[in-house]
């Protein structure tokens, strides 16, 4: 990816892709930039009128109720029409290209799109097309990125650590074929935490893993030592059944968090997860609900910061807002 | 059910799941506070801000286009941003659990949830475990209760005949499988008729129906005499097909309302369905469309009815706002 | 059809189903009012107040993300509320008949449908049986009509040509099938355009085409000679299956538009398409995003003509409000 496609002439978010090729100060302008959208959601009315007047599209190629929502109420506090577009069932039905499904979109005067697809580079090939004052934000692309989960984890280590410089952070499950994992990776190097440990079976090891700038591990506890903060992935099911694992019972036994894997970590670890948990194969119910889990934080804190990555894409934050006026 | 999980501690309405329970005044305070938003529909502007800013999610877990929508226009007209989630399709799928769906929908800031499920207590276990000001309303949960379609089936009435002292009432169809028949018994029996009549077939009955403070009758005009109002339950084809009943014909036969069947009734009364109808089956086409068919009444008011229970739920009812003011 | 079905007592518009029965007058109306909407999607803020709290209920009974997108998003900056209900999977389902969805969805007072059906003549039968202040607004009905997409086009060759004198039009493709083409043939005749011709083979003209007031070619260039105008017809593929076609490699030999093709129509000559494009069937991608293409204007021109459409069926243009200032 080269740098300029993300970012304007002046260096501003234009469209938000992935978080390889942002920099340190962008990184944090937007945990900044959603601190600032936190104290709006538990407010009595719940809007900020930043992108009134704007479409943004959900254009999810692939289904997910979950990340679709969290858009859409990110979209709605910011006071913006709303169109979700499941695609399957639509245009490309029909043999429409995706690049005449931008382009009539566009022609629509749609603002933003918010693109998921199973391909990997989908959404980076809408931004490499679209038109000018047009934002596109990646919602998850094959196996390459999910940029905004990522973001929407550094604000909850931000907010539970005060900081990332010292952390020592586990990423545990399937790597492989992980674009939260991918994206987690780079956030964490570019805001310099001091050690990234990725843990778990071979199988689900990419290939020359030690190039992302992590520390492999291939068994549990001895990865867990010492982290300050645990991030679960989420095991595709599908996955296991193709036979690069036994059973759901023996990758639980090797790589789920119990109360005692856990005691490995800082005693003040944090435990994260993207969601939807598989209670008793990632973790015990004990430990997706007892104290060290920050698991329903991040689901709140991905509204604040999609807010805050859909308004500076739009170059309509509070902050420049304030500097015009 | 306990009294107190639908009430606050000052005995305010705080969840909506089932008319056992409510005391007659709340019932009272439901349908007045609807009577304030009949007018609103039929202004040219049909909004009201009470509900502005909060998040109201429909959790479908059963397909339901015409409860869904009538949920879907109330909440936009107390000005309220909605979230329609169906969920077979969605998060249960990949195996997450009631008490995470809603955990995560809480997470996310949502102020209200619209349940419906295909399994009795749906709505109650929700209400159980939902955060502090957040409301459950239940749009049905299997055979259990359907109290939002029983109000607005006690505003009909009571627009139609004044009061409800002195009213005879039947309900006519299949009572054993009906939650709807269930929450109208309640409301009637709470609001003070002076005789509810169930009448269908002895196979359609439940087992001690007149525990529930009711009259059975096995013959339709027998049941039918005298009575202010007759109320017909939508029959469920899937029902007739599974050798409780001979045929569509015969059922209508014996318990289908002809103009000659509702002769039997008090010259003034009226005639009630939920919706949609089967016609020929339930009743014929002329006693549908007929001079004393409130069908269509039925379903204006249920917007009314829906946004009064909304706003008491969040506690923002426009005497409220008044008193406050 | 009826003229005054369409028409009110004072000859305004109520509800928009077909082209035929409406007035020279009328047809420009539409165009001036689209002309004034035409700015707004380009302002920062997309709106205007005109159906502020107006319920615009979408019924689609026949799938099509692209137009009942446009319509949405028309909706929208008429600040109207919007329900979009997919009736396939809903109430017809359960054998609810067509009147008594229209009824049932009047009672919650829904101000206005925008309809599409596989049937000829629903929407139709929508507004014979619509109650007092309700627009029917055809979306599309089996093979009769497809008012809007003829009046975007409309405004299209307007806003290209200058006015429709003189003009030479030709429409090619599968003219037997397109309830396209049977609107653009009658708007085109009463706009008075000077010529319009209908291109295809044999197989897929309709039995008398020229009583339609047009001239039939069975060969593409000699059709194209010297018009102004190229319509091409999304040529549906299910056809091409039915054998009416031997193979789409075929068809395009034989009609579909290539720069050649393009060569024998006037120099300035513009090519349109309803959209989506198949292209390399239809047309090449050369003429698709070449210079004389002004597909994508149709789509922009698409929601200023239904905003245009929409508010004068509730008679809430701006001239109106104007005049009532």
């Amino acid at each position: 990816m080269k740098h300029n496609l993300q970012l304007d002439a002046q260096g501003r978010l234009n469209h938000f892709l992935s978080i390889e090729g942002l920099s340190r100060d962008l990184l944090l302008e937007i945990l900044h930039t959603a601190q600032s959208f936190i104290g709006l959601s538990s407010r009595n009315i719940k809007k900020a009128p930043l992108l009134r007047g704007k479409v943004i599209a959900n254009l999810f190629f692939e289904a997910s109720t979950r990340t679709r929502t969290t858009f859409e109420l990110a979209a709605k506090r910011l006071s913006a029409d709303v169109l979700n577009l499941n695609i399957n069932a639509s245009a490309t039905a029909k043999g429409e290209t995706l690049l005449d499904t931008l382009r009539n979109l566009q022609a629509m005067h749609c603002d933003m799109f918010v693109v998921r697809h199973a391909d990997s580079g989908t959404a980076h090939f809408f931004a490499q097309h679209a038109a000018a004052g047009v934002s596109i934000i990646n919602a998850g692309d094959g196996r390459h990125a999910h940029p905004t989960q990522a973001m929407l984890d550094m604000y909850t280590i931000l907010h539970n650590k005060g900081g990332f410089e010292g952390l020592k952070v586990a990423i545990v499950g399937d790597i492989a074929h992980s674009r939260v994992a991918r994206s987690q990776i780079h956030a964490l190097n570019i805001l310099g935490v001091s050690e990234v440990r990725v843990i778990g079976p071979k199988t689900l090891m990419p290939a020359q893993v030690r190039t992302l700038g992590v520390h492999e591990y291939n068994q549990l506890t001895t990865g867990l030592r010492d982290v300050d903060v645990v991030i679960m992935l989420r095991l595709q099911k599908e996955r296991m059944h193709s036979a690069m694992l036994p059973s759901e019972h023996e990758y639980f036994h090797l790589f789920g968090l119990s109360e005692e894997a856990l005691s490995h970590a800082s005693p003040d670890a944090i435990v994260m997860h993207p969601g939807p948990i598989n209670r008793g194969i990632e973790m015990t119910s004990a430990v997706a609900d007892g104290g060290q889990s920050v698991i329903l934080q991040q689901v709140s804190n991905g509204i604040a910061v999609r807010m805050a990555i859909m308004s500076m894409a739009m170059q309509t934050t509070p902050r420049q807002e304030a500097s015009h006026a």
